[in-house]
């Protein structure tokens, strides 16, 4: 076993864990929040990609105002902003990314309340924060994230809850995340991920796409095929694709297509998935429901959650793809080529 | 002579047509934005890497916090939203998108006041917003945008101006985009651009990568690459490459690297210009200054202009070399395969 898949393999308690701990903190969140209009989501790299379901979330949930912010305007441009009608979401799962914790002290001298969300409670950018939700996903060891990334979105998700309609509080799809992820790693999962696997091994242009909440986690599955698989992959957005690649879509392209099982993403992504394959492209169909499922040359069963939650547990597949192609490849998935725990940017 | 060579050559005339129209309206932007913090922008496509260039723009010189939108939060999420400190920006060269106009309807009765960005004063788009800024590019024959982008850029620039500090106005820089944009269209350029053809006329794996204010220009040179000529590539800030691709890098990829030629993201292009090219990727820089060039295997020369309006120019290298590279390639650059002028998403 490589730790990458010891790690996978403790995502339900590494969810659990996170919940008790968190659910808890949304009377303080909604406290630091409250009369804050707009949410700002600092980030690189795959806490980059559990920000873009964080910004989804809290727009479609919460009815925020959420944008990911561009480190370089306070790292660089020194750009003056009055952000007092802000809250800026720092996330790293080391909390020691030089870059993140310039920006959230930079946010804090424009006026913005911070929140960290980080899996190191003794970090430099939770000790700095207003607020810091330490997710629970335990030491990773395995260089790319499974556990600290899934832990980053279940603490969005908390936040998002927090600031939503006490009505139709998250909490119970949220409780049932980690059984969800559960049956995702058994064994009737494993013929279709071997599956899937044989299909990207011998892919040659490759893409990632995905749409509104589940955009982040098409972005995750690039970023992880490609560093730890060391496969050039392009993440797009529905949109994206349909404006320029589309074009080019033939035989030679491999689609990796990611839904959630209900929602209103899930009927556009299935005729994507039918025009894809029309134009000759292999598909590779990551949840969704049996529509998209067959609308898929391959397809890997998702989790059984409603849109809003499913994000955290439809990486899971997917990182037991990239896990077991690694390994495939001859390559060692713990330690990716050129990559290191803490990035920096510079 | 194609229609996309003529048009990229009428680039001088249509930015300056379209400054003298457009220059006048800032007063009125400024009563328009006026209180109101907050810039989303709205886009697709081409017209989407013009709004990251507004974004950045609005930010770095009006201290305006800035956004790109998600379409889908308003046309697929029904998201309720308060806009009432916000100013909408939606761009699109026909105005006819209708995904666009949808969103702008939507902001319009979330509260935002709504500035359209067309190059056609009677499309819906124009029509339905409180001000419109018509760019005067003229008729665009070609499918590929290249006036009409550009076109977008300076509404843009105008749009930073009216809301930046008076006494750092752009015009002065401005006004000298279409002299520097003659430059790069004079026979002196043609070498370089046939060299930097060359190189990516045999490219296997390609990515095009920008920071900051040109950041946009960079993923409008992929698009445009994609589009046209046909090529699998991938646009990615610098941070994204750091974060991930970095690790992947060998002989088999050629990298595209656009940078002005001064501002604060010079320094780490050119570093990150030198380090891709010790890894084994083939280098080409476009823009930049001799340093840049120098740390660049193959080297396109920018525009003479300061980093806050030199994306404006710096995309026509880019467009010369695209254009001439679909030729080489038995394509027709003025009907790519599969793309049409409006391009709707869904």
């Amino acid at each position: 076993m490589t730790l990458m898949a010891d790690e996978i393999a403790e995502q339900p308690e590494a969810i659990a864990r996170t919940l008790d701990v968190l659910l808890p903190e949304r009377e303080r969140l909604r406290r630091l929040v409250s009369g804050r209009r707009h949410v700002l989501v600092v980030a690189r790299g795959s806490s980059d990609n559990a920000g873009v379901y964080g910004r989804y979330l809290l727009e479609v949930h919460a009815g925020r105002g959420a944008a990911l912010a561009a480190p370089s305007l306070a790292t660089h441009y020194a750009v003056r902003r009055d952000l007092s009608d802000s809250v800026v979401v720092s996330l790293s799962q080391s909390g020691h990314t030089a870059e993140i914790i310039e920006t959230q002290q930079w946010a804090a001298a424009c006026g913005a309340r911070t929140i960290a969300v980080t899996n190191d409670p003794d970090s430099p950018l939770a000790a700095a924060a207003d607020l810091a939700l330490v997710t629970a996903a335990g030491v990773e060891r395995a260089v790319p994230a499974t556990k600290s990334y899934t832990a980053q979105l279940t603490a969005l998700a908390v936040l998002a809850d927090a600031l939503g309609p006490p009505a139709r509080t998250l909490e119970p799809d949220l409780r049932r995340v980690p059984g969800a992820i559960s049956a995702l790693l058994g064994p009737d999962a494993d013929a279709e991920v071997e599956t899937a696997l044989a299909v990207l091994a011998t892919a040659g242009d490759t893409l990632v796409t995905g749409r509104g909440l589940a955009y982040g986690t098409a972005l995750e599955t690039a970023l992880k095929l490609e560093e730890t698989c060391l496969q050039p992959v392009r993440g797009l957005s529905y949109a994206d694709l349909r404006h320029g690649p589309m074009a080019i879509v033939d035989h030679e392209l491999t689609a990796v297509l990611l839904a959630a099982g209900d929602g209103p993403m899930l009927e556009g992504m299935t005729e994507l998935a039918r025009e894809l394959g029309a134009r000759g492209a292999r598909t590779v169909g990551i949840g969704g429901d049996r529509g998209f499922a067959a609308a898929c040359a391959t397809s890997v069963t998702g989790p059984d959650l409603p849109e809003a939650v499913a994000p955290i547990a439809l990486i899971v597949p997917a990182q037991r793809i990239v896990e077991a192609l690694a390994r495939r490849r001859g390559l060692d998935p713990d330690r990716p080529r050129g990559l290191s725990k803490v990035t920096q940017t510079d």
